[in-house]
């Protein structure tokens, strides 16, 4: 079974971008706020926005299932205040949900948290909870900066960040650490602050000391981790002279890294030093990265090509492609179980 | 000939952080501020601040010239006001120059800036032409964020920067993009803000056509370019999304890389996608990893070890070591060539 742990929802009906910029709109204009109930999409619209995209593409590459969730960069938890982002982020779940229900043996949902600037992330608490017991999602995307690229919030160890770690060890949720846009114009949001953020949460992490207080949080860094791998002398000797333990007992037990990595130089540099327990496949579809890659003839976004031009046991194939995922997602790994039964 | 490009004056001695702090001290009262004059460090505790440390390790390791710039993150361009910057900057750019003056054969000197938050790029050229007709550097450190970590300034590819890079281009200076210390506590300097700075700057260089404007502009992008390599495919396929020419053809005759990756599979990573022409030797002595590596059992930033493990021809290494160098920094070359006459 070859399982993708980071799927957006970018191909959403426009009807989803429409109400969005209502309710933008209408921010500081209670009278003008859209209802959720407005917003109507039939299912043929859902399965055709998928089964046109992602479901094709998964086909094609033999993909089975997608862990999913919300567009990232449409979060922009910099937008508007808690309630705004919390009626969003409800919107955006519920459509990924429905997506779950019509393709259950395909996709598997994670959610968007209700993250604002400066409010309380135990606020993400009840959506969290509702993804978890109502929609039966495995995860949650976790933005380490929801002022969009300004960087406002304590880094990922502080105890401003505890209470959600609290209930994602209660609900064994698996987080995602995931910016989304940027609206600080120094930073694409692609190229330069997704990356960013990745390398960012990683060094906080190597900074800190936030599994000892939590042992079973569990994080996975996307787009390989950002700099993280290609730098990992650079990480392995600051938490060297930190006198932090080796990252691989420092982190690893909790920190993981996806394989969305758009080239096979990146991706062999990433096994050279990543153990294989901690690398997870994905590829980020649709679409980081569109594009048919010149050089190879292929998307740049296939990346199951690079995985498996790797020198690597089938079995060790097998952690990247399955058993790793239903390792950091115990509730993808209870539902495949179910399934089974 | 083996030319280390990027080496700061960490090891200045204490006089200097002194002067640094009483300066600090006497922010908003120009009464206490410490003159220049009052900074008195000899030429024996230069040279033994440099012998013990610098050139020790560069004798050891078979480095014959180090392109050596005040230390990076005491530029803090972020704390004070424009003269407070500039004050700082000659003091520092003073001590390199000392150094550069006693090891003449060993040192050759890069300029720090005196940037500030919000003020304007063209307020440096004083400082640069001075380093240039004066002290005889080569290049500059140019901080595309002086507002350290808070990234409000425009991106490189803004008019903003533009009487800057003329003055650049007239002299035939290079820069190195090189943020300095982080004041926002997301960002560890060294572990995330230097590699995220690397690879914002490399992103906004991806998205602009700055050499259109500026074809004889040359920057550096160091610590390996950031995240740059590990997501070439990455960057490619973003850029060919965007309509840019290859990258190659859109960035690599302007834009090189430093080697500072301190671990092999990231030094292979680098060397297997980004072309030979545009690499250039490094270490960042001393010392943003100053560990030695157990697994290798030398230092993590003994660099030159990762080069030479490299299947590549001594062509190739060569211009590695030297011919690069001495191709982007044209005034280097001309000293050089001053030299053997």
């Amino acid at each position: 079974m070859i399982i993708d742990i980071h799927g957006h929802y970018t191909t959403a009906p426009k009807a989803l971008e429409a109400w969005r910029n209502r309710q933008i709109a209408a921010i500081g204009d209670s009278a003008a706020m859209p209802n959720a109930s407005e917003l109507r999409i039939g299912d043929d619209e859902l399965r055709e926005s998928i089964e046109a995209n992602q479901l094709r593409l998964m086909r094609e590459r033999g993909i089975d299932l997608t862990v999913f969730s919300p567009r990232a960069s449409f979060m922009a938890h910099h937008i508007g205040n808690e309630a705004v982002s919390r009626e969003w982020s409800q919107l955006c779940n519920d459509l990924v949900h429905r997506v779950c229900q019509l393709y259950p043996d395909n996709f598997v949902g994670v959610c968007q948290l209700p993250q604002s600037p400066g409010a309380k992330p135990e606020g993400c608490i009840p959506e969290l909870e509702r993804c978890v017991r109502e929609l039966g999602f495995i995860g949650c995307n976790l933005n380490p900066d929801p002022s969009g690229g300004h960087w406002k919030e304590p880094p990922l160890t502080d105890r401003w960040w505890y209470p959600l770690y609290e209930k994602l060890c209660e609900l064994e949720m698996t987080a995602m650490v995931h910016v989304t846009s940027s609206c600080n114009p120094v930073f694409h949001y692609t190229g330069a602050h997704y990356i960013n953020g990745d390398t960012t949460a990683f060094m906080q992490l190597v900074q800190g000391d936030l599994f000892r207080d939590f042992p079973t949080l569990r994080f996975v860094i996307p787009h390989g981790g950002g700099a993280g791998p290609f730098h990992w002398g650079r990480y392995r000797g600051l938490a060297q002279e930190m006198k932090k333990p080796l990252l691989k007992d420092h982190l690893l037990g909790n920190v993981f890294f996806d394989t969305c990595v758009y080239h096979q130089a990146g991706i062999d540099c990433m096994a050279k030093v990543i153990p294989v327990d901690n690398i997870l496949f994905a590829s980020e579809m649709l679409g980081a990265v569109k594009g048919v890659d010149p050089e190879t003839g292929h998307n740049y976004d296939d990346t199951k090509r690079y995985i498996d031009q790797l020198e690597l046991s089938a079995a060790d194939k097998r952690k990247i492609y399955e058993d790793n995922a239903r390792r950091v997602y115990p509730r993808l790994d209870a539902r495949l179980k179910k399934r089974q039964r």
